[in-house]
């Protein structure tokens, strides 16, 4: 039997409603043929209850015991979702990431899967199980202790089942019926792609289109696990959602695939510091060591042996940043005469594959910025993504005017 | 070290501030010298939460799934109980019952524990874990699935790891002070007992003093385990609770040890019935099977070829036991001329240890009844109880008669 894997996630299974509607999903794969491993998160809202009662016991817990306590929403849901199954006569059964077993590495609250061994689920799907329902986020180390992968895990988890039973397909089951081209709530016209590759899926994802948690995404790209994201709550066909796979797969491919955007940026700048070889190392090694998340920098010509350096970071850094770069200036490391921090600005990105072949992409991108009178303050570039930091007030009209300029309402 | 077992119930955990009560009731022992077991249930409603669940998806549920399910209330208990006493300052650890491994049977949603090595946690304890905090009520079968022992399964657990570890006791905490000589409720000078045998809190826990349930009482006896019921809602010293031993440690002892009561039985008469070799068997084995508790059995003198047949089973039994009656009446295996069920009684007992030698306790008892004209319906007798049942409405009288004629409110 060709193995299909499918995971929903917590608002999927947010309640006995919920997971029976899942667990319907799971049946028309089945009816399809698949021997299915379904891939469940908590119910919404249990992991949270679940730490903050960790935290309000213990605020500097043991992370060993964390993921004891956390790892049981999953393991109810998983039990609920395979009785639901039963219930339409489909043979299924739960497992609880130690009974797999789903073997990571002993970094508790985030744990690195390491080996997921088939003999279990082989055996019981040679014996007539049709579906196996994981506990998704959860493991176990080599010393049998219970472990959990951290944010994301329960994703991270079905694309490493897939790629270990050699599936088909990779299910993800959300809230929303897949990847846009770009937020629907900001341009209107912002059509759902039927396909995108990996690498772009990657470029979105850190972007803030939080679809899919990156790391799976990584996973999947390296086992070349092909990956689906659909909506739980409308009825599927087979050309539902969105399909993330090798740039191979997809045939015609726009320049520019999507316009993406990321409201929680900051840009701060370090006022004349005094230039000289080195300097970079001496600003951005602090801010690594103080877990300031460096995005874009900027470094403008230098003037009289000073120069302005600038960067972005997420805001809720903006305090550790500024406590770095202080205690950096107090110890004599760097030298500058002020910093500022500027809140109201966004980051605003076009990803394509399509880039790597096309020169021009920036160009038509400042063109459409331009003329719209919208100024870019920092500019980045990787090799299929362009990113600009505008004022904050800017950000719809800039993602709206780039969406038409690469024409994405239309397909390719 | 020597070892100590202490069980905390659902409501002794009910949140995170009876959590960090029982915490501290387990350093104070920590304090004493032991190593520590810790059997915890899950937080008060949150096996019923799991249990409405499973009945909601699937009402005849795959017993192995419910387990899984359900055990994960005690697993958070656990976590959170020995994060409290990390911070504390104590070294402890969460066991799930697969971890230790508490192996039992496969008879899901009642098994029966088979073995508890000892290895896992004493390899633990030697390397400095001063407590092991095991989820209760939960263990795992030969085939690597979760079950469950079945209602008062935390109790259970707690005398079986204090038979396997030899523990010095185990102390048993919940929300009442101790075993009493009867229900204060009802007879204010009922006095807290220091010490009971197996025997005779075996016969109250069977009457209806749900102070412990009866498996882990005779667990407690097979395996001659001190066990002690205290509250968590007192502070402790030495001599809190009852102890539960064996009689020879019960220095001195009174005739009755107390009076128990139980309100929800019902007496039950097949009026006239045909006397014949053989009847009692053939009313008795189709309530057997139709699995009605009869408790007592009176049969009256046999007149003329018919008699009349009076036995007491559980109020909630009656329907099952009516339909067994007409039933096996319809099939002509027996013959009677009417089935009268009175809900209307008590059953009131003394029991004490100390009736094995001494005689006339039984005349003494139904003297003190006559005495406050209470009429005795049917009577039965063991070498350490007497019981009646008499109408429900002399119920507290002849508990205070009783309590008063056996001079229960001073010690011995």
């Amino acid at each position: 039997m060709p193995r299909l894997v499918m995971k929903f996630g917590g608002t999927s299974v947010a309640d006995l409603e919920r997971i029976k509607n899942a667990a319907s999903k799971v049946r028309r794969e089945v009816e399809n043929g698949f021997d299915v491993i379904v891939i469940v998160s908590a119910m919404s809202g249990k992991t949270n209850e679940l730490v903050g009662w960790v935290n309000q016991t213990s605020p500097m817990f043991d992370a060993r015991e964390y993921d004891a306590i956390v790892s049981s929403g999953e393991n109810v849901t998983a039990g609920l979702l395979a009785l639901s199954l039963q219930e339409m006569g489909i043979p299924a059964r739960s497992w609880q990431g130690w009974q797999v077993p789903l073997m990571t590495t002993s970094a508790h609250g985030a744990a690195r899967i390491e080996e997921i061994p088939t003999d279990n689920l082989d055996a019981k799907f040679s014996e007539g199980m049709q579906v196996a329902v994981v506990a998704g986020f959860q493991g176990i180390a080599d010393d049998g202790r219970i472990t959990t992968l951290g944010r994301g895990g329960s994703d991270t988890t079905a694309v490493a089942f897939a790629a270990a039973f050699a599936a088909t397909r990779c299910d993800i089951y959300t809230d929303v019926d897949g990847v846009y081209t770009t937020d629907p709530r900001i341009e209107d016209k912002a059509r759902k792609l039927d396909k995108i590759s990996y690498e772009e899926m990657l470029e979105l994802a850190s972007l803030g289109a939080k679809v899919l948690q990156t790391r799976s995404v990584e996973l999947a790209m390296r086992f070349k696990v092909r990956l689906r994201v659909l909506s739980s709550f409308e009825d599927q066909t087979d050309n539902s959602g969105t399909l993330v796979c090798d740039e191979e797969e997809i045939m015609e491919n726009k320049i520019v695939s999507g316009v993406a955007y990321s409201k929680d940026e900051a840009k701060m700048t370090l006022v004349s510091v005094a230039d000289r070889p080195g300097i970079a190392a001496a600003i951005f090694s602090p801010l690594a060591a103080a877990g300031v998340n460096v995005d874009m920098i900027v470094q403008n010509i230098s003037e009289d042996g000073r120069t302005d350096m600038t960067f972005s970071c997420p805001t809720d850094h903006v305090a550790k940043a500024e406590a770095a770069m202080e205690a950096a200036k107090a110890s004599g490391e760097i030298n500058f005469h002020g910093l500022i921090a500027d809140r109201d600005v966004c980051k605003v990105s076009v990803v394509g594959i399509g880039m790597r072949s096309h020169a021009g992409v920036a160009a038509q991108m400042f063109e459409a910025l331009s003329a719209e009178g919208v100024n870019i303050k920092v500019i980045t570039t990787s090799e299929i993504k362009v990113s600009v930091l505008v004022d904050r007030k800017y950000m719809e009209l800039a993602v709206q005017a780039l969406h038409d300029t690469f024409g994405l309402e239309t397909a390719a």
